[in-house]
């Protein structure tokens, strides 16, 4: 009946060999293992303890839960990760340079991985919901790249959730596109078009081991936007009006919406404005917002790489799964950030900055330049290849010592040859076709704190009397004062 | 017969309207229009004297001659250009704050142009090789955006150049993608596939001048590649060679090749190899090494936006026509630079950069931050597409007084989340799946030229120990020293 070898998760985590490359399911805290990495790490501690080295290289869809990034950070159990993370005690090792980090374009990982750009797992670690005799894997509330890794790795350990019963069954379409030479388009032209089965299909001799679950994804429930992320999503739905009516925005495009509180609260606006059509979204990770809209029937669909769902979202999903699951597919994350998808839908971007500059350019990803926060993540797949792309943050940050808007981006993720609307609370600058001295005008009038501007406008006329060029007047002996006062006295303020 | 008022040129300048935004032909001085810009230029010229008021925004393809860019620069004649030049006398005067400069993405222009983000032409001048009755119009030696302006102009000027003959017909492939939310894959899976018509349809009414010339292209003939361009070019291929070897790369993959020295000499030398298979080319501009290909039997076929040729390779082109132009489309480039179709075909890119950082930063466009050279160009359509990527130059310039390598690019075209390769005369670093400390110890050692690399070092081992975070030891009060150097003393040397 169920060929494969019953493990306990310590029996799984015995597999694992010291060096070893392995692919774990996860995207942003959806669908990860939860098991088998404690018990790696508990093993990694024992063996660390009687002097023994034991370490691994650990890749994944995405960020996973503290139960695998966090046990096994602290375990110091990695060697290298990649390519994304958000966890306190892992992001801690990155940046003391204990472990190596390789922070990529999510919707590249997976062909890095298929064209050997990067080496291969040789062992998969993924939660399913599901394992047929004959090999038919169906996943859990994230696809990220575990069809890349259950298909490519030697040897695979499933954890099998019984959660969720069969309520995802069906939600996942698990194509990957065809490699070069020998590629053909993606037959993805809506947004809830399906190219693969709801399975991947492996080789059941690979299956070493199966663990068994119980246990959700540790997600914390959804909470109220705050009064920021409210004036910020307001900005972006008055200008969405806007541009509707200059006749420059279809209507019907589909939302990419990054993770967090400013974009929940655009999802969250929409659901709860009574004129607001139904919308689709096209994105990486659904978040929560998501059954807000569904309730208030503004839904059309949802497509993404992972479901984050808190435990009372996950309830209401599975009292109702066979109506709601229609309204979604889980896609690899090489289809859901794939450009050739995203600008043939035309889609909506809308992304979290840590830091805008005055030019154009964006950091999502290091503090100071030097510190990762998360990682770049899906920001850029889809930012640089939206119709229309907005990047959003608080116009300050810790109590006002940090201004979001700065004269140069101590590290640039989004060029400025890219990017397109900058919104905080403080209002919203429409950066398309300007040229970068008006941008820099604009962008501090619009965007920047007041308690800011002053010093801001000091640097631009600074750098437009002193830069050797005035198309980007930027005075390189000042780019970073304001960084390099925040690293010496803790504010940014003058 | 000809139902169209045939002009001079000077006829023809005077229908253009001060403030008008005027869309021409050309793609990096291939197939822009000759005859009416410099007699634009010359009416400027005379309004000015007589102290009127005018300038037009000029939209293109991407660079154009001296006869375009050049005349209307000097006349003073361009308020906004986009997106792209490479004419000394515009450069100084966007680099002098005179020109407004959109320095864009070149796959994305036309794009932007019929989604409304930037304004739409009203006229536009379009070199042609053939215009018939019902508007069926055959385009030169570019495609670039000339479709997108020919359809959405309200009037069209045609330089009807009777240089080429027939010689050209049947090369182009005037397909443009459907634009969102009704757009559909794009039909082409290889080098040489056609998706559209060989003319432009338009509606005839909306000729409003033919202007008759005769007179070619302004490119200077092929120079053979100097000993550093060559010895760039064979550590490319060295490595290409090794990645096969390994598994890593399958054969047949096509190449693009960007603008330059650099890139011409790796195409020369693939053509001098008697080992190599004949290769294929997907690329922005077919430059002149591509004859040495074909003469060689080493060409499976070229697709891209333009064609430059010198008299010379004009001549035989224009001599072995019927044969030759089997072994060529010219696209518009909204095709030739989509990611849908670089992804999709797996392409090999290989672009110059002008600086490179330690951390895996490129700058393609901007001199000490803040002096436009050209712009950026198509090199990140590829780039951040291609299934392999080479970023190139030479490691010093200026008689070495400008290291290539520097500790932070003074501005970022191409991120550390996407450079695959870097490439200089003294080695190469593979960066694929390094963490930025490991890139740096690379870059320095492979690609610094020795006499830059104990200060790369120094600033490497500074910013080791002082760096808030590990991850991109980068230290901000130091990062831009060698360019404050060069700034203030003529040398980045210590």
């Amino acid at each position: 009946m169920f060929p494969f070898p019953q493990l306990s998760a310590a029996e799984a985590a015995e597999l694992i060999r010291p060096n070893e490359i392995v692919g774990v399911s996860g995207f942003t805290l959806a669908g990860y293992p939860k098991a088998v990495p404690q018990a790696l790490a508990e093993r990694t501690e024992r063996l660390h303890a009687n002097g023994e080295e034991f370490q691994i290289t650990l890749f994944s869809g995405a960020s996973t839960g503290d139960e695998c990034d966090g046990a096994l950070a602290r375990a110091h159990a990695i060697h290298w990760r990649a390519p994304y993370q958000s966890n306190k005690n892992l992001r801690s090792a990155i940046n003391c340079g204990e472990v190596h980090y390789t922070d990529a374009h999510l919707g590249m990982m997976g062909r890095l991985v298929r064209t050997g750009a990067l080496p291969t797992p040789t062992t998969a670690i993924i939660e399913v919901t599901d394992v047929t005799a004959d090999g038919k894997i169906r996943l859990s509330m994230s696809c990220g790249n575990s069809v890349e890794f259950l298909q490519r790795a030697d040897r695979v350990i499933l954890e099998l959730n019984s959660l969720y019963g069969d309520a995802l069954f069906g939600m996942h379409d698990c194509y990957l596109p065809e490699l070069p030479p020998h590629a053909s388009p993606i037959p993805v032209s809506q947004v809830l078009d399906r190219a693969g089965n709801d399975f991947v299909q492996i080789d059941p001799k690979k299956i070493v081991g199966v663990v068994r679950t119980n246990v959700g994804d540790s997600i914390r429930p959804f909470t109220e936007p705050d009064a920021i992320s409210q004036t910020i999503a307001g900005h972006i739905l008055e200008f969405l009006a806007h541009e509707r009516k200059k006749g420059r925005l279809p209507a019907n495009l589909p939302y990419q919406s990054g993770v967090g509180n400013v974009a929940n609260a655009v999802l969250t606006a929409m659901a709860r404005d009574s004129k607001q059509e139904p919308v689709s979204l096209f994105t990486e990770v659904i978040q929560e917002a998501v059954f807000e809209l569904i309730q208030n029937d503004k839904l059309v669909g949802a497509s993404g790489t992972a479901l984050t769902c808190s435990s009372n979202a996950r309830e209401y999903l599975k009292a109702d799964a066979n109506a709601l699951k229609k309204k979604f597919i889980l896609r690899a994350q090489e289809v859901s950030n794939h450009p050739e998808v995203i600008r043939r839908l035309g889609v909506i971007s809308m992304n979290t900055a840590l830091e805008l500059d005055i030019f154009g350019n964006v950091n999502s990803s290091h503090v100071c330049g030097s510190s990762i926060m998360n990682g770049i993540g899906g920001a850029a797949d889809f930012s640089r290849n939206a119709l229309l792309g907005f990047f959003m943050t608080p116009s300050t940050a810790k109590d006002g010592t940090i201004s979001a808007v700065v004269p140069y981006v101590s590290h640039v993720d989004h060029t400025d040859h890219e990017t397109n609307i900058f919104v905080t609370e403080q209002g919203l600058a429409d950066l398309r076709g300007l040229d970068p001295v008006s941008r820099a005008r604009l962008i501090i009038d619009r965007c920047a704190h007041p308690a800011y501007r002053p010093q801001l406008n000091v640097f631009l006329n600074y750098s437009l009397n002193s830069a050797k060029g005035k198309h980007i007047p930027i005075a390189l002996d000042r780019a970073f004062n304001m960084h390099l006062r925040f690293l010496s006295t803790g504010t940014m303020a003058e």
